[in-house]
């Protein structure tokens, strides 16, 4: 399964793409970040971003999206645009008919280091080790696009053989 | 000058269309609400939504787009969802091309009722009257995306008048 994770922004918009299957570690496909224009008001920024968004879309044909789910404790008006950001993502997945999750910083964080209060530079540390790569993924918004997708991988796995156990259960009777 | 008003919000997203130029009363031109099935997920529910908000921009191809800014005050779940909605709207708006501003709740409330702290029921009343309507629009989120098309007009007639005013000062020197 190819996962697109998605860390919202408008000033950099993290993107980390991975292959993933259970049991098997997952592989890195593409990493970046779409950056939107600071001089433009913020629909025009959440159009480049959209436009952003396709060219990944098309690139790569992910199978499914997630996104990081933003919280409103830290700077207001910051948290607006990125939860902006995030519509405009969750919106350019959905009419693609692609699934959509959303994944706390906290459930990211707890997957990919074991613990929901790691820093920025333990989350990159342990996306760099979990994918193999030889540097660090950069910028920081890109290493957590790769930790959501990560992530996916690993939570999608694990609902995937609970279905999967569920279904063949069905099927015994 | 044709505005759009939007209220955003995923379970009824408010519609208000009027007509406005500076000296004269505006009026209304259409009112409703664009809403998203609760069983589907936020992804889909933003895919019908700019659906919605599509049929509305083709019908009453609106010259300017006025958007309620949502706050981080109140229920942060809901207020994550509005502001992605919000995102949607002003995406939708800026991809025609159009202008999009976005007024706050006490702007709007201070613009139609005199009082930046005046209630639902009030706004209301005041819209009712300005627009000279024979009954109040319902739902209230209709009567909300109203009451912002009629601030941005306002507002945006004061802009254009200052304007005004410093172009002819800078015509005659």
């Amino acid at each position: 399964m190819r996962v697109i994770g998605i860390d919202p922004g408008l000033t950099r918009c993290g993107i980390g793409i991975v292959d993933g299957t259970v049991g098997k570690p997952p592989r890195l496909v593409a990493v970046g970040v779409v950056r939107t224009p600071a001089a433009l008001d913020v629909a025009r920024r959440l159009v480049a971003l959209e436009e952003g968004l396709v060219g990944w879309f098309d690139e790569y044909q992910p199978e499914a999206v997630a996104i990081e789910r933003v919280f409103a404790q830290h700077n207001l008006n910051s948290v607006m645009d990125t939860a902006q950001a995030a519509g405009v993502a969750a919106l350019t997945a959905a009419r693609r008919g692609l699934p959509v999750a959303f994944h706390t910083p906290s459930e990211v964080k707890a997957a990919v280091t074991g613990s929901g209060s790691a820093d920025k530079a333990q989350v990159t540390l342990m996306v760099t080790r979990i994918l193999k790569l030889t540097e660090a993924p950069r910028p920081a918004d890109a290493a957590d696009a790769l930790a959501i997708a990560v992530t996916h991988v690993w939570r999608g796995s694990g609902t995937n053989r609970y279905a999967a156990a569920v279904a063949a259960a069905k099927g015994k009777r």
